[in-house]
């Protein structure tokens, strides 16, 4: 584990009980002991150093002391060798078959996006339950840990494709990508450059049948920008984690 | 099925018959009767129009003729918008445990990349075995007829990272992704520019563990160039579809 993401309800406070299944991680995976340390980060990205003061069979308790950076904080993994600020990067995918939404929302969150909202639209599958998103927060929660992510990739909840122009309120560019040509589509490279530096991107990505031709015109008139991605027609998974990439990498370049 | 990938034993001729799980799944889930046409790509990705002369329960048997293009030929489904050509990128993935060498082949093999070799490294776990092999060709030739695909992925023998530069044969860059800065190292972008256009570029992806320091030193002493992602760590399959992503991008903005 890189950095343990701390429980919503922590607010600072110098000591922290945990239990259930962290306790049992900490203590008999990573088999921490007495004065064994970890780095744990709130819901804000604050983060601190964390030392184990006692565990039993249930719970272990931790004192807490803020952070500047995590490298100054001692682990029991390394932490990426660059501390560097990630562009901020919400995904809105429209909902996938199975399991497709947790590969897409791990490797998502791996990646450092800001935020992931799942999106109804004409070609997805029947709507998850409110116990998919309790396991889409857990699977975010442990990716943020492994990879040790600075950024707290909130998962929002599901919403209606109609309702997503309104909830991303022109906070930045709306790019939505989908598979066929259409008049006046900018390169996403040529587009990237002309971003505000530190604007925030919305990309949006189909379900397994892609978006609806009024799906992209609702999307297109109401700030949406299409976006051909110029490869091979990929699944749904594969395309969300390329459009990723390649979006981060051109915002990166901008600096 | 955007495209059907034809048996490697076949030569040209102008009729084929199919049998066993191919035959199943045209008769069966794509239902094509007497006259019902689809693209067929030879192993050397020559394309030919079929069309379904006779079926029974076993086999059907299909009359061909070559195509010029995937766009003159009548499918059962949309093939990619542009018929375009992608750069030449060979993926080197050292093992992974497990399903993930699945989805990495699979993604792999979506974004169009002409081959895959799998090879052992000092923290891979076991090698596979045959069938893996037999496997994998399956996942790339199901992953090719999806997409709709018209490069060929290759599916190499797995190799020993050692023998990688040698087998490379300096056709093109080597580039090795490492969750470490190292002396010396270009930024990803800035190093493509410099690339000749139409140059293979070989990519080669560490196991969850990483390479090792000898394994890197090894690389940089045989023409190989290490790069870091401006990004988290990211898990092995994360990085290879983040690095093909980008890559492929980076190589299609060069034209």
């Amino acid at each position: 584990m890189r950095l343990y993401v701390l429980p919503e309800s922590y607010q600072g406070e110098q000591t922290l009980k945990v239990k259930g299944n962290d306790s049992r991680y900490f203590t008999r995976v990573l088999r921490l002991k007495e004065g064994s340390k970890v780095i744990g980060k709130d819901q804000h990205g604050a983060l601190y150093q964390m030392e184990l003061c006692s565990f039993n069979r249930n719970s272990c308790t931790f004192s807490l002391a803020p952070l500047e950076k995590a490298e100054e904080g001692e682990g029991t993994d390394t932490l990426p060798a660059e501390n560097q600020e990630l562009p901020s990067i919400h995904l809105f995918q429209c909902t996938c078959k199975g399991k497709k939404n947790d590969t897409i929302i791990r490797m998502a969150t791996e990646i450092g996006v800001s935020s992931i909202t799942l999106v109804q639209s004409k070609y997805c599958v029947a709507q998850k339950d409110k116990t998919s998103l309790d396991r889409y927060k857990t699977i975010t929660k442990e990716a943020m840990q492994q990879s040790g992510s600075l950024v707290n990739t909130k998962i929002e909840e599901v919403m209606n494709l109609k309702d997503v122009p309104s909830f991303w309120n022109n906070r930045g560019p709306l790019l939505f990508f989908h598979q066929e040509n259409r008049e006046g589509q900018p390169d996403l490279a040529s587009f990237i450059q002309e971003v505000a530096p530190s604007t925030p991107v919305a990309i949006l990505i189909g379900s397994e049948g892609g978006l609806a031709e009024e799906e992209c015109k609702f999307l297109e008139n109401n700030n949406g920008t299409p976006i051909l991605l110029k490869t091979n027609i990929l699944r749904a998974e594969t395309a969300a984690i390329y459009a990723l990439s390649v979006t981060q990498m051109l915002l990166q370049q901008q600096k």
